[in-house]
């Protein structure tokens, strides 16, 4: 088992934990959650339990793809090891169709359909509210090279397309979601964070619904249920 | 002179007339100005003379430096004759230093210097107050092409590079600007609206005094008295 030493980073979902290994580290899935900023949370039960799985199994998925990222197995419920990174403060974030706040600010409609792909970037600041930003502003801020920014939006790209057949096998539809990307001490840029329906938008095929974080924004019913459902069929396509 | 028939457009600082040629257009440059989404409104007198004046010597620049554009001929202290163009909404807003609403959202100072251009898009929609976006939400809403925002993100910088140099030689850094296109009948992309102080800042090299529209914003004084030094610096390069 992997040998878990100091709380290094403390997140409203996740705790980030030293190892033995310098260039490794525990990461440990929460109940707790939040929404706008801060403003809405709750502890929702085994939510942690259920991401650490979904995020386990698609990060397996994308391993296979043969994207670099951060995962190197499950540890436990609600545990997992990874390489060690830098964040990088960019989120990058990928629409297939258009919902929440990209929905309002183009004042188009939830799940207005698009014909391409829409990236988008949000520098990591809370005291700026994560702000929508692009690449130029990124560059101007030193957080990235124009190249490292071309690097990450391929990979986003990949990400995108290995994801949405992967829930599209689940009878889910992947309407966006939000990934992270960090340096490795040799300098690599790498997928880490996590991907799950605390940042994703995921809608059922057949019905429509959202089995994902909005249920909790908009005080729908069974949040935990919608996050195990999820779980429950990804967990089903590794067995077929 | 140019036949001045039915007014097409009432904007807030130009109106648009209709001529005898369905592929013209007379602008007429006004001495009204607004700022904050038009909540500050006020009448600058000569504002309108001005800035037709600095525009046109502008647009004259661009001409030579071989970028297609909407800009006859100044026909009046007031008015030019333009080729006739339906807009693109899409506002784009070159940075060579951050300042303004671009400062805020980065959390630097008015005034950072950065190492590289920034190129903005804005969707000119007035409801949704100009809300920033980026290349790919513009696709999504079907506002350009891809190619078409190439085509767009090239002139910019295009535009950019010969209007530092000519304000550089009028003893003006030219920290950003807007700049709009449109579409002619036969379907070319071309540079259009105006380019003047009401729609860029632009510092005098030696004091670092504002001579735009920023001292309207923000209450300074000499508001007209800039603008038109603005004007004779200009006037005064095409003499030497």
């Amino acid at each position: 088992m992997a040998d878990k030493r100091e709380l290094i980073v403390e997140g409203k979902q996740k705790n980030v934990y030293a190892t033995g290994d310098p260039d490794k580290v525990l990461i440990h899935f929460k109940d707790t959650t939040t929404a706008f900023g801060g403003i809405k949370q709750a502890v929702l039960k085994d939510k942690g339990i259920y991401n650490n799985e979904i995020s386990s199994i698609i990060f397996r998925r994308l391993t296979e793809a043969g994207i670099p990222n951060h995962f190197i197995q499950k540890t436990s419920d609600r545990e997992q090891l990874c390489r060690r990174v830098v964040l990088i403060p960019l989120q990058v974030i990928v629409r297939n169709t258009l919902a929440g706040t990209t929905a309002r600010l183009l004042g188009v409609e939830e799940g207005t359909r698009i014909p391409n792909t829409v990236y988008e970037f949000r520098y990591r600041c809370e005291d700026l509210s994560n702000p929508m930003i692009n690449v130029h502003h990124a560059v101007a801020l030193g957080i990235v090279t124009y190249e490292e920014a071309e690097t990450v939006m391929q990979m986003a790209g990949k990400v995108n397309r290995e994801l949405k057949a992967l829930f599209l096998e689940a009878g889910i539809e992947l309407i966006d979601f939000k990934m992270e990307c960090g340096r490795t001490s040799g300098g690599q840029i790498i997928l880490c964070d996590d991907i799950s329906p605390d940042n994703s938008r995921l809608w059922d095929v057949a019905t429509g619904e959202k089995l994902d974080k909005d249920r909790f924004r908009h005080d729908m019913s069974d949040v935990c249920a919608s996050y195990r459902e999820v779980m429950t069929r990804l967990q089903k396509i590794g067995k077929i």
